[in-house]
């Protein structure tokens, strides 16, 4: 298994208030880089499925101890595999004991509220391993990108992320976040694939095209919103995503190591039980 | 696969407003039957594991449709196998098309509604497979064997259940509902395993005990309550539990027909897409 160290590596460095916030630099990251791969795509899915025995197991805990609660937070670009690192991590693991939630454009509802209200919403409960296939990060990406919000709101925006994350973590949730990044050349493979399958438009949204115009633009503001809001209650790590197998593998690791440190455990037995025998 | 015909075996005959309600005899169905077993343990797998692919498929061209909705209730005494019917039967689904919706004691803001508000705020949504892991019929079991309501209130909670899923039905949602059956020695079995292990103590109760003590009160309402609300648009299906993997192999089969009679169907390809080349 990967040494933490080597996770560290891929972690966005804090925020700090003191200094001035520098974007994180992406490209220095190599999104087709494959630090936690054993090398083989067969040998990526043993792995895989081995930390998905043991991320049920410590899941199952988590349910039993009911008390403690996970958030794991997938943000990427379109095509960046959110929805298929959801299935290839969690294959293993008894569906029971997740929450899936997907964020889509907010509904009029939504929208006549503040921008944490529906993502509050959807927080998880004690004893729940919540996933969240796009978050809150959406408000300070598509509308900076657009300019429907200037750099002021931006940054209140992220201070408001921040404060909001620090609630979930001093009440029992542990936060980690994962940047899916992948190189703009995949993204076109990826995006021709669907587009040469029809089976596939129904993902897929002439709109789609008009984003990857703008490729730039969104790194930088993942650029600016990882730095400004990683912390180390609620860290971001960047995964090289232009493999599948390494990304699935990548932010499994990831979770299980840290729920390894969650302390979980089954809740002491039952002495009202003990040595009874049923009718 | 099991022909549509066997699995109507298993059906409850339809309430009919003009008959008088005759409870459903659960001594006439077997608990340790195996109808849809292949015969061995590896080969109930195999078969799970085939439908499951099959359901997987049915389930995204029904998330890609997002126009029909399942709902599929699970119910069944302690121990008779909801989670691990959820588990096993949807191992191969991916969780981005699942939604499932355990349903406890009522909290106090719930209890203050109708007994069908909270239910109805979890119906599926257009795309969507929702599992009811216990359901609304938990309002016509426990306080009836309890005795806090009466044969009045209790054959008006039919009724209003009744119109309740014809709204769902009539709106696009396809309904299929599950009685776990389990014997009661096989019941005793699994209290007795789950006391004897303590780290399964976390889903006991002592309480627990207190209701096996009123089976057969429990398994008269079932009775009442499967024959007072099994119709054409949300039918109830008996499944023999005593053995896990029949269960198992029974609820996939059920919903896999169930599923293959709705005409899932990926859109459209999207003639704005034809041919684009992505940049």
């Amino acid at each position: 298994m990967a040494k933490k160290s080597d996770l560290d590596d891929f972690r966005v460095p804090f925020f700090d208030a003191g200094k001035k916030v520098k974007p994180f630099d992406l490209t220095s990251v190599d999104p087709a880089a494959k630090p936690f791969s054993s090398g083989t795509k067969d040998g990526d899915r043993a792995q895989l499925a081995a930390i998905g025995v043991q991320l049920d197991e410590l899941q199952e805990k988590l349910h039993a101890q009911r008390r403690q609660r996970v958030l794991l937070v997938l943000q990427g670009m379109d095509t960046s595999g959110k929805d298929g690192t959801v299935r290839a991590v969690f294959q293993n693991v008894d569906p029971l004991g997740l929450r899936i939630v997907p964020f889509r454009a907010p509904s009029e509802r939504e929208a006549a509220h503040d921008f944490l209200w529906r993502v509050h919403a959807q927080a998880p409960m004690a004893g729940e391993l919540a996933i969240f296939n796009r978050s809150h990060y959406e408000d300070v990406l598509v509308p900076r990108v657009l300019g429907t919000i200037d750099k002021d709101e931006c940054e209140r925006r992220y201070r408001h992320i921040r404060e909001f994350e620090s609630l979930l973590a001093d009440t029992g949730t542990t936060i980690v976040k994962c940047f899916l990044h992948i190189s703009k050349d995949t993204q076109r493979e990826r995006l021709q694939a669907r587009i040469d399958d029809p089976t596939k438009h129904w993902k897929f949204d002439v709109s789609d095209l008009e984003a990857r115009k703008q490729w730039d633009d969104y790194q930088s503001a993942y650029a600016d919103a990882l730095a400004a809001t990683s912390t180390d209650y609620a860290p971001w790590f960047v995964i090289p995503a232009d493999s599948k197998t390494h990304r699935n593998v990548m932010v499994a690791e990831l979770l299980l190591r840290t729920m390894q440190g969650m302390n979980l455990e089954y809740p002491p037995a039952k002495e009202a039980l003990k040595g009874v025998k049923v009718e």
